[in-house]
């Protein structure tokens, strides 16, 4: 079983609060580290957790209003200071490049360390980096400006023998690490081995989904299509349906609509409005359509189902 | 005597800690609110400290390193969306402002309050905000980048009336309100009451001097003349003086050494490098040279001597 589980580092809509962060989140996705999102405060709250900045090699920037993405300079500008040399990927907006350009020439700003940017321009899912442990896609979202929601799907490296296999007493070591690669071979005698008939059937990956901000839309259950956990916005409560739709956010319950539709086992709601002191309205009211529902809290780990 | 004090947002250099936020704190001259740079997570300490942010109304930027702006955006979105409409001066170098710019305009970031910017680009001390109850002057430092420092002068609106003045019965309210306004009058037989003879002289007006960052340089003591309680960055003990050059800062002697050379009564240390772990290294290699020193700390109030 992969490493998969969320960091949640910042849980607020638009202002922090004493308890809750701007947003940002850390992805442990088969040892693979990716922030998504990068409100302002998020080098702290990284710090206050004590996860593995250094290891991030994936920023996804969701949108451009400041409480998305006013931490990234900082983050950056950190790593280089305390010694980071190795690359990382950034993928945002384009206006994104032309902001962090900005400000780093103003203040003469040089890393350490190469990164590139990946301009999110897409219309539809589209893949955005893969290697051989987990696949990132983007999708646009609808928010009042341009707005992307990220899926991040694990990948197995390898296939588990099965009893079979194992009861075989011809297979060498070499012929193990054939089969857990996916390889068929033939023995000496000419006869096929196929790894189908000596490995286990790959587990279906899990799919996390990340939705902030958007207002609930037609295709936007067909994006999250697979999605094991998805993480919703859930800015307002319903009796603020009509504020949420003039500002492009989403309820618990539309968030629990879309959990449903989309097939998700869980349900974890965050981006809540200040004006909320706790969350407990927006579990009951999400738990009213799907069973599966937790309203994050910042420095908590969430396993991706 | 006016309320004149400093709030202390965030105290570290260039990265913040669990202890310290970046560079930001809080000047209370005369009941007008004043912000001195303000570091990522500047927004997040104000809260945090109870301070009373929607009421400032200037916002003085010593230079553009990361530490010392990154939470400016931030601080007015919140500020606009906290529902603040009345307007704010901002003070600092030039780029400043098309970092704002480029920033608001990607995110759609419409300020409910106007703001209005004055782009520092001064060569010696200069007046750049005056009113009944105080005066700011900026006047450059020397630091990698162009660097600014920051005088806050206090001004008393009324003299204190002396007690002959309470002894002689033919003096009404209204001649008292000419005296405290240090105005001379007639009375009906035609003499003069000249208000030198029956108030008080002025005290002599605080002035508090903010130098952050810099390197010693042969002017500075000229710039801070008159300073009552001067900040000063200390980002090194005095063994690293060779690292300091080279970063353009000072060190603990080289801020103990500015108090005395300018005159301050007090001097407070800040800026202080992540490597160490206390301060007590700071405070001890200052008061060798100079008595009066407080290492400041995050969350302190500081009075102005």
């Amino acid at each position: 079983m992969n490493n998969f589980n969320v960091l949640i580092l910042g849980s607020s809509a638009a202002v922090p609060t004493t308890s809750r962060a701007c947003s940002s989140q850390l992805v442990n996705c088969n040892n693979r580290y990716l922030l998504i999102d990068c409100g302002e405060g998020t080098q702290i709250q990284l710090r206050k957790f004590n996860a593995p900045f250094q290891r991030i090699n994936h920023i996804l920037i969701s949108h451009l209003h400041g409480d998305h993405f006013y931490g990234l300079p900082g983050l950056l500008g950190t790593m280089s200071l305390l010694g980071r040399t190795s690359g990382i990927k950034i993928y945002g907006p384009p206006a994104l490049l032309d902001i962090l350009m900005v400000m780093f020439k103003a203040s003469d700003t040089k890393l350490n360390f190469n990164f590139s940017f990946t301009a999110l321009e897409m219309k539809t899912k589209d893949i955005v980096f893969e290697d051989d442990g987990m696949r990132i896609s983007a999708f646009p979202l609808k928010h009042r400006i341009k707005t992307f929601g990220f899926q991040i799907e694990e990948k197995f490296q390898r296939y588990k023998i099965n009893k079979q296999a194992i009861l075989e007493s011809k297979l060498t070591n070499e012929h193990f690490k054939l089969l857990t690669q996916g390889k068929d071979f033939q023995r000496l005698d000419g006869s096929w081995v196929k790894y189908v008939d000596y490995t286990l059937p790959m587990p279906t990956p899990r799919i996390y989904s990340y939705c902030s901000d958007t207002k609930p839309f037609p295709n936007q259950s067909g994006f999250l299509k697979g999605t094991s956990t998805l993480y919703h916005e859930a800015t307002f409560l319903n009796d603020r349906k009509e504020r949420a739709e003039q500002t492009f956010h989403s309820t618990a319950k539309d968030a629990a609509l879309m959990a449903l539709s989309c097939g998700a086992r869980k349900l974890l709601l965050g981006h809540f409005s200040s004006r909320y002191v706790d969350t407990l309205g927006h579990t009951n009211e999400a738990q009213e359509i799907f069973k599966d529902v937790e309203a994050v809290k910042d420095g908590e780990i969430y396993e991706v189902k």
